[in-house]
């Protein structure tokens, strides 16, 4: 029998009643026979739901909270009205106390990160914590960070944000030397914001245990160029849910081209197992899920709007860092490159 | 007869010796017969090109140019070796002259924004000039700017790109209030970055001759929500680059499906039809040519990979906007805003 892995799940987030939750579990369930749940949120309401998932049932429990976080709260007044009552904190706090492994909720990101940082702390040597997203290329998948925990990070910043990147890439990757860059939008090195350029400077001139390429530009994060991609949440922000956009406008482009005529329509249906592909790979779920990087823990947001694959697919990647030990892994790769880094 | 409009053209910028310049020029001269073109450049192989195509040869002038800027020469340098001397240079100032209505290069952005800036000088009030990008909708066009000139931009400078961003689209799309949006990563006000929120705070506590709108993130570009979106050129350049590679990566995963069977094949001779209309929406020709504004003279960069239309649909942009009296209209504009506009 393996060792269990304890997962606390805000029960209270995400939108549309968070309906994708149990539906979620029962897939990771069926992929790590491991898990152990631990469900936070209103114990009447978890218990009305869960009876119609037996098999979940006996894999966990529930913790009643109190309070909840609005969706559009600010993080300020979440933590004055939430504090050691809602759901979300409760959820990080069985982190804190080493009774969950990781947490997952898909609730308020401001909130989730305005908590996590309060309860888990920052590593040490680590000025801010990050949120990491998995973006989809032609070639795999990349890590883009940070993608809006900071807003406008200075050179200490985009060098944790590589060493923490880095390290993720080893776990979830599996590689020894993984790929940074620096998202920038010249290649030569006279363009960029000075801190950008500092960064490089440092990053550059050591023998770290990433392998550094420099800067990129953003049409080619989608290359699969690099298997990081460091930036500030500001930029990274925009980057994301600009490509997200592009791709929901090339689908509406794709579904008025295809209802245009019938023999586009025929068309459509003999290469549709082709573009079922397609539709996969366009899919956001497993980009679903942005991880807290440089806490005291896993953390894991889910998107408020997902499904069950995409909550399960969140929750699986919280598991396989729990499993290469993330969390130790960064804390030795912060430790090591400190010793050598000198901001001034 | 129709008032003739001049148009400068540098004819050494450009990848692949600028072959689309000549067909670019023929295309153009067939919609606007009006067009009287100045090519700057070497005059022997000026000369050797443009005898294939007599029609364009009646309404031409060669002016010949000893020096030219090379693609990837750093600004400073193109200004040191380039004054006076080069064609990009002498196309310029054949606009501050007078004797060119417009200005288009396919040639080195940097040396050309430097150049533009030194011989026809920012306009009164407009602390930086942008580079404004015409970016596809699913409703229509959207121009974001900056793109690329600037990097991080203060208060000042985004309420400017409104000014400027507002008056193109009341030329461009023939708009009387245009909408007005400015970029960021959250649509509620508490987010941004310091000189943003300030921006939001000015536009939306004015009456202007455009609608502001508040706050949009990079999603909801695609989606043509507003006619004008503004941000810094570092911010801009690295969404407009991840649209861009966003576009090519989907684009790549439709190849590969279509290319997995048979059927797939069959399915795609179907449609094909339809599947052009996509592909013409994915063309970037239309957005090819940033427009450099805030200016005193219209200046317009082409890509440098462009083909024959895309160098053409730049200038027509530019005939457009020549036709508005865009540079009186922005010129009326900010002047009339700036007395308003209090920036402390």
């Amino acid at each position: 029998m393996k060792q269990e892995i304890n997962i606390a799940i805000d029960f209270m987030g995400g939108d549309d009643n968070a309906s994708f939750v149990l539906h979620g579990l029962r897939l990771t369930y069926e992929k790590y026979p491991e898990s152990r749940f631990q469900l936070f949120g209103d114990e009447d309401l978890i218990r009305s739901k869960i009876k119609n998932f037996p098999d979940l049932q006996n894999i966990s429990d529930i913790i009643h909270c109190e309070t909840f976080v609005r969706m559009d709260e600010k993080p300020s007044l979440s933590i004055k009205r939430g504090r050691g009552t809602s759901s979300i904190w409760k959820a990080i706090d069985s982190v804190k106390n080493g009774k969950s492994d990781i947490i997952i909720s898909a609730g308020n990101t401001g909130a989730l990160m305005a908590m996590s940082t309060l309860i888990l702390k920052t590593m040490s040597e680590i000025q801010r914590p990050a949120i990491a997203a998995i973006w989809p290329t032609i070639n795999g998948e990349t890590i883009v960070l940070d993608v809006g925990a900071t807003i406008g990070s200075n050179t200490k910043q985009l060098v944790d944000f590589s060493i923490l990147g880095a390290s993720m890439a080893q776990s979830i990757f599996d590689l020894d030397q993984p790929r940074v860059s620096l998202l920038n939008i010249g290649e030569e090195e006279m363009k960029g914001l000075d801190e950008i350029k500092k960064a490089h400077d440092i990053l550059k001139s050591g023998s770290y245990f990433f392998n550094y390429q420099g800067f990129v530009e953003g049409n080619l994060i989608g290359k699969g160029v690099s298997d990081v991609i460091v930036t500030d949440g500001f930029t990274g922000n925009v980057a994301l849910k600009t490509a997200e956009g592009t791709a929901a406008q090339i689908s509406t482009y794709f579904k008025d081209a295809i209802d245009r005529s019938l023999t586009a329509k025929l068309g459509y249906l003999f290469a549709k197992s082709a573009f079922q592909t397609l539709k996969d790979k366009m899919n956001p779920s497993r980009l679903n899920g942005g991880v807290f990087l440089g806490l005291n823990g896993i953390v894991i947001k889910s998107h408020g709007k997902t499904d069950p694959t995409g909550f399960s697919s969140a929750i699986d990647l919280g598991i396989d860092m729990h499993k290469s030990s993330l969390i130790l892994k960064i804390q030795k790769n912060v430790n090591e490159l400190n010793k050598e880094l000198n901001f001034d």
